[in-house]
């Protein structure tokens, strides 16, 4: 019997990396719906088999690059000034999306949605509950319904619209109702 | 030189109506990420030459069928009660959703979304105008953030959230902004 293989974190994390740039790049010349897991593995020096094992789809892969760069562990805008930090955080979130790849990434996501609730959106609540939940002034709907859904569903369907006012406009209305 | 072929309404919706057939079994039996033009035009019994001309590629195919029933020319709630009627239009919309084939529809479609307005999207804003635009109380932005947005938002990414209270809720929020 051989003793399990160890996994440093550097070589995975260097395979991730590579798939990652894979897809961006494939997104960018096919668009999402091109991309299959075979091109990715190809484009990115690795064994097929490992991006099925971790992914299982394309549809499911792109969903989960589409959003990483959101990264759940980065700081949060926590002023205390709840209007401000609710703006500040619609920002980025709109900022994410204005770019083509992570709109495109996001529509070919899309299609794998629907069965469960994707890490993305958990996190996205999560963040509107840690800046706004505690005050008690808006809860998970909310946040999803005012925030998270409007500016999602502009940046799959009328990305063009994802102006600088839309932050403000949104974080004005969810405080106002 | 010979006449030029008259095409009868009455072939073409028929030839219409075996592709949306086809395409619903389709999504059905494979999920909408697997429905080829070809696997379309096959199931239906047609030359996929006229699926290719009449859509371009399956998303955009997939788009266009997603939303076809909610005809727009369908007659909208108009009682003059505006909360009323803001409530049973997007009651509509959600019940639409609620079916798995539509919102499967919709996932697959979205993949193709981006570029320019989609007819459905056009016709959901134009509905809602005329519901509460006249009226002055709610324009278009109010429309799309307040009321469609969050509805196809939660079909996408959750779509078991449908339920009855939303309508009423998202009216409620938007008329209280």
């Amino acid at each position: 019997m051989s003793a399990p293989v160890r996994r440093t974190g550097g070589r995975s994390a260097a395979v991730l990396s590579s798939i990652r740039f894979a897809v961006e790049e494939l997104v960018r010349e096919r668009g999402a719906e091109k991309v299959t897991i075979p091109l990715v593995a190809e484009r990115a020096g690795v064994n097929p088999t490992s991006v099925y094992r971790r992914w299982g789809d394309a549809a499911t892969m792109l969903n989960d690059i589409a959003t990483y760069r959101l990264d759940p562990a980065r700081e949060l805008p926590r002023t205390g000034d709840l209007r401000a930090d609710l703006i500040a955080w619609c920002r980025e979130i709109v900022e994410h999306y204005r770019k083509p790849i992570n709109a495109a990434l996001l529509r070919g996501g899309s299609a794998s949605a629907g069965e469960q609730e994707t890490e993305c959106l958990r996190n996205r609540r999560a963040e509107g509950l840690a800046i706004a939940g505690e005050a008690g002034a808006l809860d998970a709907d909310d946040i999803i319904d005012g925030l998270v859904g409007p500016i999602v569903y502009r940046a799959i369907f009328l990305p063009w619209t994802l102006d600088e006012d839309l932050p403000v406009r949104l974080v004005d209305k969810v405080l106002a109702a």
